[in-house]
């Protein structure tokens, strides 16, 4: 017997008889609180995350969206929900601008040539092929490039090399993002030709970290790359020694109207099916690596949540519905799914995303005004045991696809994840397996687990503490 | 005044008082042991060491052997050897075998497309433009693939995943350097048709490590390349599943009688101008980094430790040369030295090369017979305050510049450096100025600056030890 079972067992649940088609598969023997502590016990011992994120990121490996890999990741992914346990397994189809890497490489060509460690940013428009050669205009800070007057930067490639802070929740990564996300146009509005910045990350390697820009209105749109940290700290040298000239290539493609697919599956709730505690990752990843941290891992955690609710003797009360996005790093997945499904906003009890990385989840923070409630008291007794804390400042997100949704009312969690060393590989081709503890993973599915556990079963009513709170 | 001429001016050696243009130039008023003490003690705060790596390293970036930037790198060093007060600064040049990088990828083609980190070992042949494609056979040990018969690799492409042992002293390195050396030919042998291993490294990022093949007679000359760890990791998963097919392309190109330099300072000794101690390091380094501890940190060491015995207010007994070698990696420029300077030989007293990083030296190794020396003696109470001890075992190499002088009776000595995370970084892209601690630096240069010292001042004669020595 299975660890999984004899725990279930020990605590009555019955799932060891149940499997064994006895007839003691009744839950009324243990009370919610002490069901989703036996679940996130159950979970520590559970390999499942890390075999998913194994199979995931071998079998597919990299899997950008709109491209024939995260095709095969799609097909993946309904085979696994099916053989973990899932109901009602589908695809829903949405349309992208896939956008495709191409070449990218950058030269110094003078005073002397050096070659670059660079990337493409996600969507960013092509240099001629032959590449743009000019003098850099280098910024230490991402302040004074936004100080430098309009025509100041005429003809140069504008290069910021702002170092990004390494916080444990990521915090340095959300005060450095309009770095990356606005930079190009800002450049652009002061006259540059393209764009360079210092990698939003923490590590000091030779692998440059990808990630999406958005081009403003009204703002040329210029070639724009991410620099590796050292290949940074060589242009700060360089430049202080004087004038700078590189010659910068990249050839991404886009593709209008591409299919892309988030993947759902189901645990019906045994008395109100139509209520959903709804919980996702995404499936896409960027190209370099095999997206094994950013998303494998919430994939791992969810699916093996999902696998475990659907083992036990009975279903929760709500229903759970775990969803794979398709399009998370071009930031179309999310905007899909709350399209697709605002008329049944109203029912989702509960949205989380886990999508930051595969380290232990040390805290919980609920919607606003659940932090006094039943739920939360029983929610922190649950999750103590498992490594964890009630977080009593309010989730301010709930993941980048959530976003949709909770415009739309849907209240969201945050189950925070350990980040420290979560940026050192980010976005990079550094993204594999090998950065993985599997028993960090299974902690973080522990929490998840106990968590999903009490929001499917419970009669918690998220928008109605969040109306008594007081404002 | 400097720290530098701080002490030196505490210890009687009068260095401030002459660099003022004083008139207490002598060093009578200090025992050998006592200078070497000093000098070392100068070394622990002196930035040279750090500030020469990142001149290089900025100015010049990569310099592989054969190519424009090597040219430019022995210019660099001719005009530094000058700059930090070397005498005899010239060039002494000789042909190689130019190997030059170009395309490397790796594909796997089935079960699906996925792409490889990948870079070509030096000296291996190319692939056909458009690459080869075959079948994997991949074994996780060296010894595997060697108890494999004749005929049984046919077709396909060799793959060795066997891990490098990490070690403080770097000893996983030589256990595993046949992998590499030998491999390519040992695949070829039993029907190969290319051939990867697994970096040998001990890191766990997407930057393969590349290093030297030696082709064996009679072998046919199959295309090789390394891969990352996490690439060799995959390649294991992939074929526990099932048979695996790879595209490999790898365009190098050679060309040969080209020019290279080994690049010589010298102080000349003040009583025995015609003996010799000779330090080196090599100027050359891989294309993928900028060379950074490999070997710029070992230029760094003894072109610091040759510009703080020139400062000196009276040169040693014994004349130092410093040489910065010219074609370390592809093993031309030591063999090029020995033949040039066959009939110097006997001159030479001892001979070190510095070539292992930019940690801290924690012990020094002396030739055979010299352990029980009234030098070893004075060595051991030198260095025991800069944080480093005498091993009592011989040196058995001096550095792989310092081959053809050793079998031409040289006697070498070794300055252990802490290698722990040498080959993280070792021959790759990673190879770059942030991996440095100018502290360790320092260190590591006071050490050899004791022992330069010391061999050049005293009347030691390690030929005349070994001879000694109970054998």
């Amino acid at each position: 017997m299975s660890p999984f079972a004899q725990t279930m067992l020990a605590l009555g649940l019955g799932l060891g008889l149940c499997l064994a088609g006895g007839s003691a598969c009744r839950s009324e023997d243990a009370s919610p609180e002490a069901s989703a502590a036996a679940i996130g016990r159950a979970a520590l011992d559970d390999m499942t995350p890390y075999r998913t994120v194994e199979s995931l990121t071998t079998e597919v490996g990299q899997r950008l969206a709109g491209t024939e890999a995260h095709a095969r990741a799609v097909l993946w992914a309904q085979a696994k929900l099916k053989e973990l346990g899932f109901e009602n397994v589908h695809i829903e189809d949405f349309l992208i601008t896939a956008w495709i890497r191409g070449a990218e490489t950058a030269t110094v060509t003078s005073p002397a040539i050096q070659q670059l460690a660079v990337t493409a940013l996600g969507g960013s428009v092509a240099t001629d092929p032959n590449g743009i050669e000019a003098e850099i205009a280098l910024f230490r800070s991402y302040a004074e490039l936004l100080a430098s007057p309009p025509g100041s930067l005429a003809g140069k490639i504008a290069v910021v090399t702002q170092r990004m802070v390494r916080a444990a929740d990521g915090g340095g990564y959300g005060a450095a993002n309009p770095i990356r996300r606005a930079g190009p146009s800002e450049a652009a509005r002061r006259g540059a030709v393209a764009y360079l910045l210092r990698s939003l990350a923490t590590d000091n390697h030779r692998l440059p970290h990808t990630g999406a820009l958005n081009y403003q209105e009204g703002a040329p749109r210029i070639p724009a790359a991410a620099l590796s940290m050292p290949d940074a700290d060589q242009l700060e040298r360089l430049a202080a020694r004087g004038k700078v000239r590189l010659r910068l290539v990249l050839t991404p493609t886009t593709r209008d109207n591409a299919p892309s697919w988030n993947v759902v599956g189901e645990v019906k709730g045994r008395e109100h099916p139509e209520q959903i505690v709804l919980i996702g990752a995404h499936l896409d990843s960027w190209d370099l690596g095999t997206g094994a941290t950013d998303d494998g891992a919430g994939v791992g955690i969810v699916t093996s949540v999902g696998r475990l609710i659907a083992a036990l003797p009975q279903h929760p009360r709500r229903t759970l519905r775990v969803v794979l996005f398709g399009s998370e790093e071009m930031d179309n997945s999310g905007p899909a799914y709350a399209a697709a499904h605002a008329d049944e906003a109203k029912n989702i009890v509960i949205a989380a995303e886990a999508d930051f990385g595969a380290r232990e989840v040390y805290a919980a923070q609920l919607p606003p005004g659940a932090a006094d409630s039943a739920f939360a008291k029983s929610l922190s007794e649950a999750i103590a045991p498992l490594g964890a804390f009630l977080d009593r400042r309010p989730a301010l997100g709930g993941g980048d696809d959530m976003r949709g949704l909770q415009k739309a009312g849907v209240p969201v969690t945050s189950l925070r994840q350990n980040g420290l060393d979560y940026f050192d590989t980010h976005h990079t081709a550094d993204d594999t397996l090998d950065k993985i503890d599997p028993k960090q993973l299974s902690q973080a599915t522990s929490v998840w687990a106990a968590f999903v556990y009490l929001a499917a079963e419970t009669d918690v009513d998220f928008r109605a503490l969040a109306a008594a709170a007081p404002h």
